[in-house]
């Protein structure tokens, strides 16, 4: 409202930060699928986060992404004494921002137990106040029974796992023989468990990635760090609330969280091939010919164990491209391991660079 | 909670905010007089802001500050269908976040009216409740009752006056001589009017500048830009709620945002006396003579109209030393015009840097 | 090559600045022409400037550059007592740098002279030392002689035109009428000429833009103001030095510096097409229509005047997304001036949005 | 020269990197002593650096310092083909610049060898020409002559020692014998070598860090990566060439790079009782004490260990005041090691901090 300084002879303009402005995110689609870059997981004042339920769509607006998801806890509502209990109220809050800002934003909630089986987002769901149930089993049938996709959160926190490593206990191969778990979060704020990514290849789950932001995600990612904050970028049919749970039921994701990708191979590899291109050589002496690879894509990528007369190590930054000098008397093809791209607890994605 | 991330290979140690840490702000004190650095006007979700009243206090220590009043307003609460309305909420919220992390909390509330008399702080008061009046003048009364100290708000916000110029009413006159308005906001958020500076001269009122925050403050100010928060600063006997109430109700503060300092001259000179210290000459050839100038403060200064012989501007970047080389030949001493301080409508402080 | 820093449990991976790295810079082509982003006009060592040579190859490469020329002065070697003059020097030394990381470098020099004619870049020469002449005439001869493109550097510089404006002298008419001036620099380091545009499009001359750089183009633009460098963007048949050269003959190129753009309206029209695309509405309520335009380019443009219904002002950030609301009864296209994309002394660029 | 860029109707005004604008570093002095920052290691054109003399004076002014020592290469001249070889070149060019902006400017050179005995830096010498020798001890002999202060540089440089580990060799040992090493590298560019430390305790030499920079510092340090270049810190009785060689011949000296510090515990503990101050406690409850320590330096600490009752880690950010609580039942004193701050090879400082 009040928004242009004056100096004395000096005059700043402020751009500020309107809504309305979105940053363009350099990630590519699949063959035949749009991809949707999506946080499945984050809190406001209606649990014991710190902002209103529309701040999180203008920030997701700034960052460039497509859908969000406010999860505010069912069994954890620390600000009872001020602001009355209503677990729909952040949708109800958030929803027409969200329309008129081109955000998909999902209905969801978190159920918040002691592990196991933890915490699992309800995704997808019409009423939060069904999941308010004595028992875990009940809370979870109650989303399930309206639709809901099932993500089981952070399986390795510290908190509830002290050594910091995920566990499937039997009640959670109870949940997977009954489908009610769909997907497992990879990577969750600042930190990743490797075990989920052999884990969703097994039962056919989703792997997904998200922020589960309490306060404000410039604050913890974007400005002091310059960090990228996760998401889960989910392979749709179209871009519609509808085509976005039909993918995540399918399993058709990968999760990209700064300078960390993780996911199943059958869509890392072609990611990856969209992400980059080679080009023709641009110059040769006696002994070496020099090409570029461009990497369009705002993930960087560090190639390594490369064979004998080319780079062991390759770093493809974000939107930058990277000169490379062959020997001419190399012999073997142009494999590389992308050591930040995790498709197994003990597997890395294996790609080939082709020269022309 | 979950805040380390691994990168295969790659350590990132995330240095987080973390509520404990203090920016230490370079703001000398005046002598007998401790500054404090206050805002004096901000909002939460108990009124249009965008968050809980205790991050409004994390903001303040994370920004050094040494006082906050969180003002929302009486008379606009649009998130009343969610939060049901408690006038004395923000201020029962923040106050133990406040002693545990050593910032002064004021109580207050915002009396929110078309111009005359447009918006006035009430500041330490007993209970908002109270403010909650069908006539301006009862609610005003009310504050006063309870000992508060009155200011009166962005007295040229455009919503309330087109031209942006503001303008005393006969109502505001007749506040004035009740002792109903005690100090007037020179700077809001991003603008300033400096007719106020003499309307506080001409009735001993306290200039104050704050930076009336619904969202967050490091959007708005710190990250994108890099600019300082505006803030009040107030030359208190001592670091505590009582005498900051008692130095406010004297008069005694200066205004700074930025690159603009405003306030009245008896503060301002030797104000700015302590931020500066003039070094004697390190140099000379046949013609000229070499010396410093070091800006202790944070705030920047601009001397202007300099003397022959002199520079004619001198820029004192904060927390810099400027070197400065002056003819031999200068007779007159060297006078400056403080650009960016300003003391009135039409004026600005004058200075005399003298070399040792 | 010493390059890793272990503080004692706290590792530091530092992503050094690493020859080898491009950025890579939005600006699409013209149909039929590849865009060669160029700087037509820097300094070294072996005249005024700070560094070596092959210093501004790698900022080149940093920058996302194509074409590069050092035009060190031919009547200014203020290094001489430690440096030889060699007018060759700097092309010799930066040639093979530029050929191994893919950089186009044009043999250049700057013939020095007080207005009129002022300074003069001669482009595409092959023995900068034959263009050392007590005439200047018979400088640009040996130049011309030699195939030269003949750039007029800075015409309006204060240092050699008190008032800023730049005029053409009758020397400058004689040169012109010669075909001894092919390009004018329309913007230099931080300032530009909006008359330039007016006379390029009268003689059917190329637009250029540079940076006239002596010091670091870092600390110059990139990182504490966080500002682009000025180029000159050549529609070339491909991306070679003879194309380039051709291009520069034919008068095809716009100069692109931060927020400005200039040229001429037959490269800007369809440049400014290039750089957007219109969304589909994605929303509309009883009153208005929601749609998104996206900027795909590093150029934002601020679109003004817009009719009775929309916008007045639209501001396309860089590689962002904005989006639109638009009344129903909008009976008018949308057409608006582009503030920030000169066409003329008096003219900017008039576009139409085009709704799907 | 040419600085002001007009857009229409926006008017940036571009704050230069000024000439004369010199910043503050908050490092404390100790008694009797006045500390003076210095990089004792750098180079330009006249060896293998990329840049003239006079910008490293000017990139000295920009980062504080008060000394600096250009000391290109004797044994390694890359540019001979360009620049006829003059080891004392970069000394006649930089020194009046040094003068007028108050920058102590050391005449040096690096004799540069295979190891044994590697570089080694000949400070305050007359002629760099007289260390063109075949052997390397008449070339340290000829320094020694002209009263040189000699430093041993990066004593584990990797292209010099393959396991980065420093050694003395019996070629070192002659020299130390002879006192013709009279300091050693600590820190370099951005490695460093424990072991220095505890070398410079057994035969008394003054601990160093430089930059050793070649191309741009703010391009290595300050702007991608905001950490502080390295420095030597120099405890001198006056602000001289002389008070600052006499130190660095008694020793007492420190290094500080960015988040790390190296000496003699003997400076070390009255250095870091300088730089922080504890504060009365602030507040208090049944259970726990607050207080602040404060650290006015640029310099952060992490103390750790900490007594039962306190806290483990304390991280004392630079210019910040950091929030402590102590339990009342604590009982011993708060003794902490300061992890980042190296006394030797296996040794930090240990401080206690005094609760008043």
């Amino acid at each position: 409202m009040k928004r242009i300084c004056f100096s004395l002879g000096l005059l700043i303009i402020l751009t500020l930060t309107v809504a309305g402005q979105k940053r363009i995110l350099n990630i590519p689609d699949l063959p035949g699928y749009v991809t949707l870059k999506c946080d499945l997981h984050m809190h406001t004042v209606f649990s014991d986060g710190s902002v209103w339920p529309t701040f999180r769509v203008d920030e997701a607006v700034r960052d460039g992404l497509d859908a969000i998801a406010i999860s505010d806890h069912i069994e954890y509502v620390p600000k009872k004494d001020f602001i009355p209990v209503d677990y729909n109220a952040a949708w109800k809050i958030a929803e027409s921002s969200a329309k008129e800002q081109n955000i998909i934003i999902i209905h969801a909630a978190e159920i918040t137990r002691s592990m196991p089986p933890g915490h699992l987002n309800a995704l997808f769901i019409n009423d939060a106040t069904q999941l308010k149930k004595d028992s875990v089993m009940d809370a979870i049938e109650a989303a399930v029974k309206q639709g809901a996709f099932m993500q089981w959160n952070h399986p390795g926190w510290k908190a509830q796992e002290k050594d910091g490593i995920p566990k499937i206990y039997p009640l959670h191969r109870k949940l997977l023989e009954k489908g009610w778990i769909n997907g497992i979060e990879f990577f969750n704020e600042f930190e990743y468990y490797p075990k989920v990514l052999d884990w969703c290849k097994q039962y056919n789950l989703a792997v997904t990635g998200n922020s589960d932001v309490h306060e404000i995600i410039s604050e913890i990612y974007t400005k002091p760090r310059d960090i990228s904050r996760p998401m889960t970028l989910v392979f749709a049919k179209e871009r519609t609330s509808e085509s976005l749970k039909e993918a995540l039921f399918a399993g058709r994701t990968l999760v990209w969280a700064n300078d960390i990708m993780g996911g199943k191979e059958e869509f890392a590899k072609p990611f990856f091939y969209r992400c980059i291109t080679v080009g023709k050589p641009y110059y040769e002496n006696s002994r070496n010919i020099y090409f570029e690879i461009t990497n369009k894509s705002d993930i960087p990528f560090t190639l390594v164990n490369g064979p004998a007369g080319a780079p062991d190590t390759i770093k493809l930054q974000p939107n930058s491209v990277t000169m490379i000098v062959l020997s001419k008397k190399i012999t073997q093809p142009l494999i590389y391991d992308v050591k930040n791209f995790l498709t197994g607890e003990n597997s890395v994605l294996k790609v080939e660079i082709k020269l022309e």
